[in-house]
């Protein structure tokens, strides 16, 4: 038996988010199916995190157990042959046997990915979430870094989150343009040892408040330590958030995702 | 009467093109149907060309009739509320009653965009043309080059295509990298004082036979002097097609289109 580990891109509009469930595709079955077709086993296939409906991923982490002897530059191409062109595996890499994706983590980086202004952009209506005005980045950039560091983020779980601590690290935090101009774009990117369920959405949410006037960068401050979900801003929608990247040990920093936004950023 | 010019920008993805045709839904439809929501007109709404289905415009230009009162900003707003999120208006202004979206045109600038490489970008599916190997730019651009000018464009335009005459004069041609990395998106870029039926489409299907190296840059020559459709290379698919700007007398050339992919070549 071996482990293969896979790096994922997908677009994930079409999709009911990563887990397998009853009444929706998601990527899980698909890149199972896409798996058994090639390899004849049917092996439950682990992402490093689950990503919920319509959130999309730049680079995604999922391993699996085979018995297939196929080398790993053979089944990148044999598993994306089975694939729908929106979801892509970009890499493929025999790991230890125990290498567990969700465990082993230890650190991800998510993006968020705003559009201000009156205009919508057609072609970001699946990848942004558009505020018809334009925002304050500098007092959002203010507020941002006042969640660095470590910090309880009880106040951005979803309600109903179940994890035994809340406290995170976030240790880089930043806005990003990505396009300029009226249709003016950008990203808030957040790299963290780990990210409570709704986390990423309902930080933004809170930045957006501060974007808008309603509210001071300081306030965030407040929010953190009310520790109570009611005292922030709403969740963002899900399609302006991205899966930037997944670290385990011994992954260098210097690799960056393929895709196209990541690649826009570097411009 | 009043004569309303507008400015529009859309994703071609879930639309037969532009014109009305019975059994596919049609951006010259939808902006007719939302129009007449509006106004209670049922004006015929012109556009500067037809787009076929699947291709997009960064900013087309159309115009129509009206008996309405309405103030042109009342007009865009009023117009994008019934519309769908894949079509916006982006300006509305009076013009002369007899004003001619296709006739008057003096130049226009059309886009299309070719992601190469191994890996298919699941972000650009829509929007760009894959071809899974790279290509040889620097070859493609010296081909490009060899269309500059006033020449019989004959041989690229689609069978069937009955202009009075296929004399057009192309005034500038460029690839622009719009992302680089292994993903790479590029744009050939071409602007003209009129364009053939399928002619963009048909000069990039001959660049790149050139950027694969099964021709040299100098065969397009020979293609262009040949007048002759199959001397050339395939028709590049429609979806990586974008309309850019058109130009009407008295337009300067300094404003540029404010969507997403217009913004990312200027970083």
């Amino acid at each position: 038996m071996r482990a293969i580990k896979l790096k994922l891109s997908y677009d994930g509009t079409q999709y009911g988010g990563w887990q397998i469930q009853p009444n929706a595709p998601t990527i899980q079955a698909a890149v199972e199916d896409a798996i058994h077709k090639v390899t004849g086993d049917r092996p439950k296939v682990l992402a490093s995190g689950r990503t919920d409906s319509g959130v999309h991923a730049l680079e995604q982490i999922a391993s699996f157990h085979t018995a297939s002897a196929l080398e790993c530059n053979v089944l990148v191409r044999a598993i994306n042959a089975h694939l729908a062109e929106d979801i892509r595996v970009l890499a493929a890499s025999e790991v230890e046997i125990d290498f567990h994706p969700i465990r082993d983590t230890i650190r991800k980086r998510y993006r968020y990915v705003i559009q201000d202004g009156r205009i919508l952009d057609v072609f970001q209506r699946p990848y942004a979430w558009h505020i018809p005005r334009h925002l304050d980045l500098e007092a959002m950039q203010t507020a941002l870094s006042y969640f660095v560091g470590t910090h309880d983020f009880a106040a951005f779980q979803a309600v109903g989150g179940d994890r035994k601590t809340t406290v995170r690290t976030i240790d880089a935090a930043s806005i990003v343009v990505l396009s300029a101009g009226p249709c003016r774009r950008f990203g808030i990117e957040i790299s963290a040892n780990g990210f409570l369920y709704n986390m990423m959405r309902n930080i933004v949410g809170t930045l957006v408040e501060v974007g808008q006037g309603r509210r001071t960068p300081d306030w965030v401050v407040h929010v953190i330590e009310s520790k109570r979900r009611e005292e922030g801003g709403m969740t963002a929608p899900p399609q302006g958030l991205f899966l930037v990247r997944v670290w385990y040990p011994g992954d260098d920093d210097s690799s960056e995702p393929a895709m196209s936004q990541q690649n826009s950023e570097s411009r």
